[in-house]
């Protein structure tokens, strides 16, 4: 039966003997660990969101001919795009964090069209299987996470090159009724509140990296997957009793390194094996996709400038011409992001395949100056805030008979404003500047969808520079024909 | 019988007798002064695109069931809006400075829509009148002016409680047949060029400031009007002789103050007049629009990047990373200043009356990051063309049979590079961030549609901060219900 | 016996019964808590330095004729204020955090002069008991700690005006031999670690805050004194086993709020009672160093720069041009910040009292660079780190035998490159960044010795705009004398 | 006889029969032309402010055992340089513009101490010529301009390997008396207005560049030289009839190209022939010396600052608080450059020959901020000054009977501003930013002292890279002692 409730959601993930290790041990049940259940909340969010305005967070499939969720749903109009956009802003604004759906959503989309291309060059099936996977998850209403960065060894050196074949994932058998692959995937966001994988490859490939050319769904249940749970900044802080020093006590992203030791997939399951000459174009679309899709972290400046502003407020401070101005700056810093984003998402184009491809060169720009912004929204925001953010005692001394009463004294403000509400705002603050959603809305901004260098490079192929001095010359009438120029 | 082409619009300026000063004299004829030349050439290029490009640059108008010049349509769809950008991008790759009829083309659209609703509210019949001259002026295919910025005289008094009333532009009389008009509107862009003005008030009204509530339409050879011609700087080397040092010789921008001296307006075209209380959402349409369309300075940035980089290559440094980097710099920011503005287009919402409004917050983040960023890739471009930019002698010296071969000697670089081409580039860049164009690119770009403070202060409008604070305190768990807070 | 050595000085520490309060209980031995400690080691590198490298960090004492800790000096020269930022930047490179004694520093020297104006003023004695005072620390070789900040309640009063009077520090009993003082300093940097607090006001004052005009010293175990500890982000992580996820394990910083419940001061230890009028004056003279002190953040600058670096060359990076660039803008930043500080204490004049005060306007500056500038090395070393810094498992993971060989396995990059290392370098990336010692690179940067806006104010004070405008007036040929102007 | 004033200075360059060229014609009297007199008119002012502040402007000479201008001293001790700092804002003031003398004095500098380097390498008699020719021209006063940016050709290539081998400077005949030098020398501040020239080599040399070793004195009237005037952005307004357009009409810059045609130079004025091995470190010392001395833009800055603040109060915008807010940031930019370069003077050193070198790395970072800061002023400016700045009708216009009372009603804002005193003040912001002095104070802050890109090279020569990421090691507890690391 599908899942229809974000309470079903976090009932299909229990009982499914993970092997997820966490502090150095095996965690025996993920759902009800207290540092991973904020990132199973966030997820749990977007069936909530489809619940609630499914307007904004499902879709009419035509492929599987009923409504999905948006994060499953292929793209079938350049608006189709845009609402993505305002789903992620909505749920950004919703959780404070990384909800997790994105790279599978931005998956399944740079899959769709890419399997359709290898088809016609190849005459193989990945296009048909493809759809038959999507329309099963649809279906079951699952959540698809991507598996896309290899732990890359050697930067250096292509995969067939490393010293350790296995640092990119790879083929290592091939059978009759499937292969089975080897390897770890970093940095993977969400992966273990997914209910499958779409693994791909991480980068450009040449002709010796064939084995290294697979793309393919697993179940994460499957036997032979290992995750090892990154930490965040503060995360113990979620063991601690008391929720208020974790700021935001509700929500968390989850990232972690899955280490896939000989698994099975069958045929059925496979959109990719051996084209390695399709890498290249995998890559690009989906970091195309994904790079506008950092129009999340709008949703969390929402947050962060709503949270600064009501510090201001009770520190008294909210009428002063510098606090309004900077309230402003991070509004436009904020909407900046947005526009690039969402114009991305409008000037869509159809593609072969007949899903709808955002605009490249748009999202590249949304994605650099998400590498930007929100450090500075940051900064500001630990302007407003004031130095108590960071010397605040912890909460144990709030509840303490003997220093409880002490700091409800010493840091009263205004008469109508409530110390412990001024410090669960300083502690989110905190919570997505320095703690555990900094993590998401800084450095993940910075590295997440590609580092800011390769953004640079998109940019710069993309920018058509040959057209722009051609328009220069022209207007500055330079003149190239001549013979032997006499100057 | 209408203007077909870029040359019968010329044509059409001649023998106007219109009174226009410049450098304290009375031009005898605009079209063939040597300053004023190249703004005419600009808007020239508006219908010389129409004519190349008619899918860009013009539109089929449901109004007067023809195919018109895009900057005469009422915009009929979202997507219009969004081509009025592709179009004003294109126009400035191929002029390189102010085209000039933006204000025109938002003008139309911001009284089509405030006309509709006076009359809704007043049962006036403002809408009808304004349809009937936009048919006539799209059928003519003449170019209209807009004129909005009054003198304003001492900035923290009202129009009404001036020394002087004529600081803002208002009604001396009125007459059973219309109504006579009095003041002055600066900063005009492109008035002389046109054929008609659409004079409208300057900003938010009270009651007592009836008079000014006006918004006519004028041609622009009306008796009574003056035109007195903005200076700009380097623009006396259109005086001189040989072209290359006025870096872009074939177009320009223009700005005059059109002095209204008892101008008389016939019934049929008036638009507005003493409904005070609609001047706010005039202006706050118009600026709406014309906030968004100030991605013309993408185009020349285009023209800037693309002299940047030539210059590089005829410095034999296009290879060094830094000076790549630089122009990925430059076109990130272009870029990033146009996905605002084309998702504020994107974003359009239909009125009451049919056409269709860009986003205001989205078009004001475009025009906040034009005051910032064309300073920053001009200096980038400074960066990039050396500083012979500045101290390259003048074209007579290239001339003269004494100081040219020394010149051509000593400013020689790579043997593949002509000197004139390599100062013919550096003149432009020149042009573009010191001289002539740089009025339009740079300080235009801070002031027109609003100075920077007047874009903040409307994202603070419109950043529904409330909203955010509402998003932040649920995050953070605040709980503000308490009666009187223990804290 | 006067303390000589780092080892004394943490000796001299235990055993002094402080009440200090920590996750809600009393710290049984300050010294031995693993989460206190590091700061204990980060002030006893002030006495290592000075053992190691008398020249930078001790001084020849005209007032206690012996050579004494720089931080106890009273600057005798231009030269002997330069010295402090020559060593504050040393102690920065070595501890990669708060060293806590600048206060204390800074403190004496503004109350030096500022109690040989109110003798001058009032033929009071305060300047003789203060140069007691300084003998008697310089001979004992004691940590002094400043105690400036007050809690403030609603910042739109002024200390007599709160609800309750003891939001700010006030004398509340005035006896033959001394006076009780009650209130709280709130940020108290290093105060637990200190032998001797000086206590001073926090601001302006008017004649009616006669009580709250106190300066005292006051030994830090005084009866009546509580310390409760202010958490850090990642404080937690000094409880857990192995030393790597800390990232700075020897070295961290402190602040925890005063609480003095009526704590008795003797007469001799009192340098300002009830002259509100030198309330203003103190302040400004101890902020002037202070914020010149802050020049200390380009030694932790110089650290985090070495680690980005190290990174790169870790992940194999290190000659890319991207890369390079991005550490000499680093650098550019930080020495940016390095030239004003050490340009302010160059600058430094004699004060009336014979001691040397540094330029007001280039300390400001160089602390309003501070609260940007290591916000964007940040950001860039973040960049350069790449998305590991933050997904990296834990510790015990990789001490764990089932999943520590993983890891190895699949984080290896180069063969020369130790997994260990480089993990130990993103963690000291993470704790500069995000971490505890983040608190200090960042979040204080912003707000210790004033916030942004204060800065701001005490700029547009000094910047002498009337003169400024006379020069411009004078060039642009201005004539201002004319009777009533007839333009 | 000495030159003793302004008017003597002024005087002493009538009659030289100097060959220069401007608009493609030979000048008459450069003292007489109106496009040059402003340019002489602020070196004027380095004697002028010797007459009127002689503790700044001049300085005891040990060399001459006279009192000279400080321009033509060598320094004795740091304080020296720093003076050399304060006497350059100070005329920056005073004269809105570049007053061309900071590169004889950087250069009389650095040759002081590389001649004597030489000398003691190759037992030559260079230092001792030096001390003579300064000896010389400080007992004469007279204007030593330098002459070091050789037109360079083709980038990629060293001197001896251009097409034409006079695109450096070289020797092109040596004789028993002395030697003959052909070449050019692009970009020359001031060398028209001066009356010695320096010629030294423009970079570092190979064994191959021997004859491009070459540093000399040249009389600025020596025959066989020519000088082709750049053009600045509006310098023909200084053409025109009436002032106020000019926006500075009293004060200029001045950049040339310097043609040597085979110049003889006597032995007695040759400082280097063919020690390439010098080379470089005599650029070095140079440009560290002279990125220092652009603090002289902080004294443009300080003018444009208050001609902002002028032009607001005209506007009556001044209490706005983003007008204050804006002004706050320009003065700190402005005295964040002053910050880095003044504390480099501070931190001079003394050489072998006795003199002081400033602080290379802080000399670089003031330069560099020199590249980013005036522009951002500018920005800034234009901001305050509003759109009329590049609207505002010709100065004949207000001359006129017709336009002129026009102009006068239209115009007028507060009844106690004059309309002239307005634009006067919109000229001369209109004059700094993209007029005549736009050219040094923006395009030359650029170039000049060498490119953004040399001094971030220079950055990293001296960022001592290996020790800072030794101290991240070290903190980090970085282990790289090990065997073969098992990681």
């Amino acid at each position: 039966m599908p899942i229809r409730t974000a309470q079903e959601y976090v009932d299909s993930l229990r009982g499914r003997k993970l092997k997820v290790y966490l502090f150095g041990e095996l965690v025996a049940e993920p759902v009800d660990h207290p540092v991973i259940r904020p990132s199973i909340n966030a997820v749990a969010e977007t069936y909530r969101l489809a619940e609630e305005e499914p307007e904004l967070a499902s879709a009419q499939s035509a492929l599987s001919k009923q409504r999905v969720n948006r994060f499953l749903h292929v793209t079938e109009s350049a608006d189709d795009v845009v609402m993505q956009n305002r789903m992620q802003r909505r749920l950004g604004q919703r959780t404070g964090t990384c909800f997790q759906r994105c790279v599978g959503m931005d998956a399944i989309n740079a899959l769709y069209s890419t399997t359709f291309d290898i088809d016609q060059a190849h005459a193989t099936r990945y296009h048909e299987r493809l759809r038959d996977f999507i329309e099963f998850v649809q279906t079951e209403n699952f959540v698809v996470g991507g598996a896309m960065t290899d732990v890359k060894g050697d930067r250096s050196k292509a995969p067939h090159e490393q010293a350790d074949p296995d640092l990119f994932v790879r083929v290592v058998e091939r059978r009759d009724d499937g292969v089975v692959i080897r390897g770890a995937k970093a940095h993977q966001t969400g992966c273990i509140n997914s209910h499958w994988l779409l693994v791909m490859p991480t980068m450009r490939l040449g002709a010796a990296d064939k084995d290294y050319a697979i793309s393919v769904a697993v179940p994460v249940d499957q036997p032979g997957i290992t995750y090892i749970y990154g930490r965040q900044s503060c995360d113990s802080r979620a063991l601690e009793a008391g929720a208020i020093d974790q700021g935001n006590a509700q929500f968390g992203g989850q990232e972690a390194l899955i280490v896939l030791d000989d698994v099975f997939v069958p045929r059925s399951h496979i959109f990719m094996d051996g084209e390695t000459e399709f890498a290249a174009s995998l890559v690009e679309r989906f970091t195309a996709y994904h790079r506008r899709s950092y129009v999340c972290k709008t949703g969390l400046g929402d947050v962060l400038i709503g949270a600064a502003a009501t510090i201001a407020d009770y520190n008294g401070a909210s009428k002063a011409s510098h606090v309004k101005d900077k309230l402003v700056e991070m509004a436009h810093l904020n909407e900046t992001i947005y526009g690039a984003g969402i114009a991305a998402s409008h000037e869509s184009k159809r593609t072969s395949a007949g899903n709808y491809q955002c605009d490249d060169m748009l999202a590249n720009v949304c994605k650099h100056n998400v590498t930007r912004f929100p450090y500075e929204l940051s900064r500001i925001a630990q302007d407003l805030a004031g130095g108590l953010m960071v010397t605040l005692p912890s909460d144990q001394e709030f509840e303490s008979k003997v220093t409880g009463p002490i700091l409800r004294k010493y840091l009263a403000t205004r008469p109508d404003v409530s110390v412990d509400n001024r410090r669960r705002v300083l502690r989110l603050i905190e919570n997505m500047t320095l703690g555990r959603n900094a993590v998401g809305y800084l450095t993940e901004s910075m590295h997440g969808a590609g580092s800011p260098q390769a953004q640079r490079i998109q940019i710069q192929r993309l920018m058509n520079l040959e057209e722009k001095k051609r328009m220069a010359k022209k207007l500055a009438g330079v003149d190239e024909t001549g013979e032997p120029p006499k100057t």
